[in-house]
């Protein structure tokens, strides 16, 4: 029998209640697939902030960089907003990021049949989606220097070195060949001298996967495309606050972004997280949609672990929990059977896993 | 009489069929309300550098302040796409709209009852949206400094200077104060030094418009909202680049990017122009969708000429003609009684007018 070592890391809001659901459904697919989770805690966020004084205590990064892979909620909250930026919990989760090495956070979009009715956007028009953004995460606009502000005055640097985009590039590029053999790579090179470095370098990567089809799409586009023709998507490469924005557009896509994962990969150690934040006003009401969540441990299964059946017993559990019409109240207006709470959803899931 | 004196810039790809139908609306709308138009004509974009040698020529410049407003097309296009930045069709606009100062770029996005089948999001969701995005249009990222790129790295600066973050957010709030008062700010403050800049000048300003309802939000979670619940914006109050992302995200609204119409003010003269492009791929063709160019030239009347009738009346004509099932290409799919050409469509609107 198998045994991983996975990071907690609850965070703020709802973090706790969503991360103790998707524990409950690694330990169900545990059981029956041979394998075995030994689970450690670790802070970040704006609890880490009130506890030790600082947002990312340097014990998370040893635990989280001692295990096989680090499961993490959401953090933040308006609590901590007027704190100094180094001090808030979103500093925490960036200098989290960049210690790790995870420059690749990927996001799919997928549209479930049983919820085509749950997006604001036409059936027709969602039916079938299933894009992957796959966003830089550790360079651009986010860490650029310099950046500073004074009273009169704020600035950021976006910039990107040759280094930073080849490798996204790849991932990008091989994530495709496991896919529909398509990369539309989204910059905004007709206005920054950043994305025309940015197209050049991602054409000169794509030469070495001639079987995927690259194109490329200016970023105001692509925000408009995302809604009016989602499909011809499939994978999206980005930088670091394209890939932001666009990701939050895509989850709506699929009616509600309590439904979406990610996993920021790309070092020894990845980070698997749902791609909502800490949603401090429905905390500990127990409505949280678990779903993103357990998705998230699912990826975690199959791209740190390699345990692809344990994987596919989440999806399929996760299907199968959404079909027979089990709904938290994000989605409750949406063919619901039953609308069920945050840890009566993890149970049902836990259960058909 | 009075006499207005027009500079028309016409442009590249669709932009010559699209201005001559504004041109057709207004000279039906001039003789009705006692008013004349002068034109005179200006070269921008390929065109310009095609004669010129430059995209944007100083005799352009001249022709513009000497006017009492600017009708613009659309520029660019793929065969100007290699040439060196300064020489590109979109250096010439972003020279231009810094020559001209106009540093408010304002875009309504609103959705026609008649077309309200058109939009790729559910009729419910899109049903009497009614929001007007408020771009930064001369600063940011667009034109900070230091900017460039080698071969091994690009970058761009986003800075904004306490002026200008001012002087934006007071266009904001005046015309939230013939709206619904209310203005959501939209920036990515908790990542961003320049954002954080950005929501406290906000904020000090709108101390100055008590009646009005500020919110604040971060730009991925309003590219999430815009499809989730349009009709909670009245003014939004953006940057730059992120304007330039959610206006074009706030097009799909409506249904077809070839309906909406901006201006851009807050010098001696403005430009008024559709959101779109110079969409090269159906120049010529006579299927562009000149709504969005003619409803400029209504914004036009409206905020440069105060001919307030005249704007109606062309506004209450490009009503009409969707009632009555006129459509171009792009809308043909949506409740079309007719399917008209560019020109067949700027005629019946100048007959309505
Ligand atoms: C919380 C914030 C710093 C973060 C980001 O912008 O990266 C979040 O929006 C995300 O997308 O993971
Ligand atoms: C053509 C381009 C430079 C321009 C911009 O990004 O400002 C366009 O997208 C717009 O929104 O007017």
């Amino acid at each position: 029998m198998k045994t991983y070592k996975i990071a907690l890391i609850k965070g703020d809001g709802i973090g706790p209640e969503i991360i103790d659901e998707a524990v409950k459904v690694l330990d169900a697919v545990a059981s029956c697939c041979d394998i075995e989770f030994s689970y450690e805690e670790a802070l970040m966020g704006g609890c880490a902030y009130d506890i030790t004084g600082d947002p990312l205590p340097q014990e998370t990064i040893n635990i989280s960089l001692n295990s096989d892979a680090v499961l993490f909620g959401a953090i933040g909250g308006t609590k901590w907003d007027n704190l100094p930026r180094e001090k808030r919990p979103e500093s925490g989760l960036l200098r989290f990021r960049k210690e790790l090495g995870v420059y690749a956070n990927l996001r799919p979009a997928v549209v479930y049949d049983e919820l085509i009715n749950a997006s604001s956007l036409k059936a027709e028009v969602v039916k079938g989606v299933d894009l992957m953004v796959v966003r830089e995460l550790i360079g651009g606009i986010y860490f650029g220097e310099p950046k500073g502000r004074d009273e009169n005055r704020g600035y950021n640097t976006m910039v990107y070195t040759r280094d930073e985009i080849v490798r996204i590039a790849h991932q990008a590029f091989k994530i495709a060949m496991t896919r529909s053999k398509r990369v539309c790579s989204i910059d905004k090179a007709n206005v920054l001298d950043v994305s025309q470095l940015w197209r050049d370098v991602v054409t000169e990567v794509s030469k070495e996967y001639p079987e995927v089809e690259l194109s490329h799409m200016y970023v105001d586009n692509a925000a408009m495309q995302l809604i009016r023709d989602p499909r011809q998507f499939d994978v999206m490469l980005t930088g670091n606050i394209f890939g932001d924005i666009l990701s939050d557009e895509a989850s709506m896509l699929s009616g509600s972004i309590g439904l979406l994962p990610s996993a920021s990969v790309g070092a020894k150690i990845g980070v698997y997280e749902p791609i909502h934040g800490s949603a401090p006003d429905i905390a500990g009401q127990g409505i949280a949609n678990p779903i993103a969540t357990i998705s998230s441990a699912s990826m975690m299964l199959r791209y740190a672990l390699g345990e692809n059946d344990a994987a596919d017993k989440i999806d399929a559990a996760v299907k199968r929990a959404l079909k027979e019409g089990y709904r938290t109240k994000d989605l409750a207006q949406y063919d619901a059977k039953e609308i069920c709470s945050t840890s009566e959803m993890g149970s049902i899931i836990a259960n058909y896993a």
